[in-house]
């Protein structure tokens, strides 16, 4: 939209704002408001009762990874921060601020969000590169007290396990007992696993451009393999039969394959042919999925979902972090667990009933009325069960 | 105001967005925006089209000074700044996001106004403590691309120009020819020698608390005056007649005192009887000027003014603020310069008629709907004139 998205309103009304005795001015502005900032200073957890704060989110990028663009920098990001800020206020009633910056270093990074803590209620952190992103979160959640949110980790990882569990209820198959391939090491790909071994899955191998993962390669491996932390992780993680070689001999009877590899095509009708009875096939990179549904269909698929708006099933974060970040703001959680994205997985894949689960159907569209109110109710009951 | 100021809207139209056939939410979000996100990546001004750039101000604060409240603290600066942006809003059509941030130090502000440049058209430094302020906006000023106004400098600046201009019409003295004396050597203090100096008054004295500033008190001082680079600028800008001496010395004769002390009460009955005939008095501080009006004009007073809404002719720098940010982004300035101040002073002195003009009324009210256009008119004709 030309212009921007997102713009700024005043809450006050103009209604006697400037008339010289009762206006309004004076109070919300000097000499009045002074009361106010004397009564934060006192108490710094006042701002959530008497500004913004408790409604603000940062959404902060440095246009590394924007889309599937890679690294156009932070000018580029606003457009998509912008349209995202849009599905914030939408889906869930938050002001979210798109902070495009300039700096694309780790250090600079950490420290600019932890400057713009006093403002904000929560962190949104978007579009950055990773493995540099993942320390970038993980320095994060160790110094800020508000929580931090990274939809390309978090928000795909809990809307992908949703979408999983559903597409399992269909097939009759347990995620505990399942084998299921991942290609992609990246943010999305760390987030999965994260999440699905939070979630009791026992066999998952995750693939990168070299191959299958596994904690024999990545130890001896004397690449840069081990100077990322985050693949050494997955690999401790998955790949319990310590596989070795290509997605496509890692992929031989799996049941299910989840593509976050941010590479069109590479999966085949060979590869598919390959995998287990009822395969579920997740072709999430965008816009080229790793297949085209139209030809997984054509083997021993039996569900398959993409990240676009174009295809049934399309797995969308946006039905994800709005409201999640409702929930956090409203609870005004300080951190963000892998118990609680596990949580709010199976919140909204039950919020698709068995009446109408489908193949074709196994997430609730982005503005399904019941999602808001599902995941608060999840939230607010696992954080009293604690 | 309870829970916050201002708020964050979206301009996109809920019609349609969601469907899944003609659905805008593929437009404004992915996979659409890619094709605006490469556009801009291409050329870094296409921001200013096709994102909320053209329209953001950042209103920067570290705390240290809000109001006359000192070192309150980020979080206690937010509902002062949350009013600025009120201001910005429904003066001048500007989303003014207020970055409170959690770090005092001078490099690090500086870092952090460089990092968010990319998706603002312009930044509001407020509320900084001097002289820190002045190095960060002088620091900023050469490695940005975007015009920064410093309000508590420039703003007050401007509008006590005009005022004084005014002010002089009734009086029938010339700014060349008066006699001025300021008390306050801080940002305000700063800003008002540079814009007079600009505008040719010849004969200005400053105080500190230690009296007088000039040229041989702080050349040969080895106190921390030495220090501040601003003080030795006003005294290499001020006080011809080298004079020695505290406030009630030094204003013996004057025309005019300009209060911007922080100081409430230091002006008394003597020194004002001491004042040249016509005497005008500008006591600025808030929220105790450095004289009561009533007070004041029992002496030799002709005209007074102060910073408060509840006396006439109040100093108000939202008179100034939202409109000459308005015009700054409308032209897409890459600086401010003080002629240009200047321009918008004299601009802002001409709204008040002689019809209209009275000792209790020399300048316009913040809400009178002729001063954007009048700054708008002036700034665009000094531009063309350059």
């Amino acid at each position: 939209m030309l212009k921007g998205k997102i713009e700024i309103q005043s809450r006050i009304s103009l209604e006697n704002l400037f008339e010289e005795e009762k206006g309004t001015l004076g109070l919300i502005y000097t000499p009045g408001v002074a009361y106010v900032s004397k009564e934060i200073s006192n108490n710094k957890e006042l701002a959530y009762d008497y500004t913004s704060k408790w409604n603000n989110v940062a959404i902060v990028c440095d246009g590394t990874r924007v889309l599937g663009l890679g690294n156009v920098g932070p000018e580029a990001a606003i457009p998509v921060m912008e349209g995202k800020a849009v599905l914030f206020k939408i889906l869930g009633g938050i002001n979210a601020f798109p902070l495009c910056i300039s700096t694309q270093n780790k250090d600079e990074i950490i420290r600019f969000v932890k400057e713009i803590e006093p403002i904000f209620g929560a962190i949104n952190i978007e579009d950055i590169e990773s493995p540099k992103v993942l320390e970038i979160v993980e320095g994060l959640q160790e110094i800020l007290s508000i929580p931090i949110f990274h939809d390309d980790q978090h928000g795909t990882a809990v809307i992908t396990l949703a979408a999983l569990i559903n597409a399992l209820r269909i097939v009759g198959k347990k995620l505990d007992a399942i084998k299921l391939v991942i290609a992609g090491a990246g943010s999305a790909g760390y987030g999965i696993v994260k999440i699905l071994h939070e979630a009791g899955c026992q066999d998952i191998i995750v693939t990168d451009s070299k191959g299958a993962l596994s904690i024999d390669r990545d130890n001896n491996n004397s690449s840069d393999d081990m100077k990322n932390q985050y693949k050494l992780e997955i690999s401790q993680k998955t790949n319990p039969r310590k596989l070795i070689g290509n997605l496509a001999h890692v992929i031989e009877g799996a049941d299910v394959f989840i593509g976050v590899s941010g590479k069109g095509g590479i999966l085949n009708h060979q590869m598919i042919q390959s995998m287990n009875h009822d395969a579920i096939v997740f072709a999430l990179s965008n816009p080229d999925p790793e297949i085209l549904p139209s030809d997984a269909l054509q083997g021993r698929t039996r569900i398959v979902a993409t990240g676009r708006s174009d295809f049934p099933n399309q797995i969308n974060n946006a039905v994800v972090f709005p409201s999640i970040l409702r929930v956090l703001l409203d609870i005004r959680a300080k951190t963000l667990s892998q118990d609680m994205l596990v949580t709010v997985a199976n919140a909204i894949a039950g919020i698709v009933n068995d009446t109408h689960l489908r193949e074709d159907y196994i997430i609730p569209k982005v503005n399904d009325p019941r999602i808001l109110p599902t995941i608060t109710k999840a939230l607010r009951d696992a954080i009293q069960n604690m």
